[in-house]
């Protein structure tokens, strides 16, 4: 069986895109939801398969599944399943973290093959320190699966830490520490695929200009997962040097541009909710591959 | 109604004690619960009600429900309707950080009075930047809600990020700015209470000798969470500094050594498993109290 990056590598080969839809249901309140006026898991249903063949992967934001209460999951999974069924990858954005034997647990729940929430990859949050990622490399090395490691985000505030400069030498800040020390980790504990990558990819936001570059500098081993393109205002030029000659080593994620054009989405019907997505989709597929190297 | 701070102090100063019971079902596997053959919420909930008059709290460490799959949460829901009817603080180790929007998803699904997972504190990591805090700050302030930051976790790795050096006067470590900003944004957004604590507190490890001190220093208005003590190997003598005079200002968390004394527990009555967790957070309670300043 291919891993992670062998299967989006195909995908990407295959369907020429490097879009990754987002479902974060923010416009389904907790309680709509529990009236039961809005079936989410419908809505976005009808998006993904609509949207199929512009996209590789879905990523799935668990936060709002969690804020629904007791029967999110049972969105989430219905969704999961369709994005599975779609043949598409599916990327768990959990941004979890925590000290070794809890993190073994949480890499169970979403990156162990026969979990109810098994995913293709996993997002982590590396502030604990890189002993508490191991159990997410060994999972996800082991069942084939891939990780996304939160190094430079895409959010207006990510640089208050993220970019504070370490007093060594070279003067790196922050992120740029932690991503020289996951390329460390990937030579020394993972194998690289065909095409030059490993299980250990990285968010890299596309909303700081100039700083795509010196990432894949540091990380030329990761495949990128790049927030920022779309809602959040980062410019599609930026995300150029994330790829390499083949058009590979990073997938392009849009959640609220892709999934929330109609302000009045719930009055329309599915087929006419998944169309207008399909096309957002393909634009956006079109507007990547403007920008390969 | 009172805060998260003002009920804890009410609890410490009625019980006399400084005990957060964590509940972390780990011995628990996915298959075993999903057959049936365990009842984790009976187990934890027996010794919750047993040991209730040694503890003020009870930490839920959410991981070990998401790897039950589906029916992880309802256990959790039943263990968080334990606590709470027996009158103890309810703290949600979630760990959970993101962007705004999302950020503000979590605060709804565990700080908003009403949610299905409502409690009274919630475990919050800060890589992504202090706007990233700001949805959990106003949501825990408005609902009398606390938070607890992760400054300085209790792992052996969690120097690594955490224990970096800046290059700014002083050559604080990542870990220090961190507290220092965060108690910039308490004197500069949160009410205190009458003994000086504001809703925003901090993680801080017992792990790490004379760190509890130089913490407390740079964070004088946030109530300490303090994991290590236990089965991680702190030392209770490194607590002292975290207490005020009144003996107030942390909670001293421990889950497995306050939970799992019994190899064959599951073969035991619930009676036994209950009196055997009860004694044990008894004795903590005294060890603890005999370190206060």
């Amino acid at each position: 069986m291919p891993t992670f990056t062998q299967r989006l590598h195909q995908a990407v080969q295959k369907k020429d895109s490097r879009i990754c839809l987002g479902v974060d249901p923010r416009a389904f309140g907790a309680e709509l939801t529990r009236s039961g006026e809005l079936e989410i898991d419908e809505y976005f249903s009808a998006i993904i398969e609509a949207a199929e063949p512009h996209i590789v992967a879905v990523k799935l934001q668990i936060a709002f599944f969690e804020a629904i209460g007791l029967l999110g999951p049972i969105s989430l999974h219905k969704i999961m399943t369709t994005a599975r069924n779609a043949g598409l990858e599916v990327i768990m954005d959990a941004k979890r973290g925590d000290i070794g034997s809890t993190a073994d647990a949480y890499a169970s729940a979403y990156l162990e093959t026969g979990a109810n929430f098994a995913s293709d990859a996993l997002t982590v949050n590396p502030y604990l320190g890189f002993d508490t990622l191991s159990p997410f490399i060994h999972k996800a090395d082991e069942h084939k699966h891939g990780l996304f490691v939160l190094v430079r985000t895409s959010n207006p505030g990510s640089g208050e830490i993220q970019d504070l400069v370490l007093d060594k030498p070279g003067s790196p800040t922050v992120a740029e520490e932690i991503a020289s020390r996951l390329t460390e980790v990937v030579l020394a504990e993972l194998p690289l695929d065909e095409h030059g990558y490993s299980a250990l990819g990285a968010v890299v936001g596309a909303t700081h200009p100039g700083q795509v570059e010196k990432f894949r500098e540091l990380m030329p081993h990761s495949v990128f997962l790049m927030p920022g393109i779309g809602a959040q205002g980062g410019d599609v030029n930026e995300l150029t040097p994330a790829f390499d000659k083949h058009g590979f080593g990073a997938i392009v994620n849009a959640s609220r541009s892709l999934t929330y054009l109609n302000a009045q989405a719930e009055a329309d019907s599915l087929d006419t909710v998944g169309q207008v997505a399909k096309e957002a989709a393909a634009r956006l597929q079109d507007e990547v591959n403007s920008v390969l190297p």
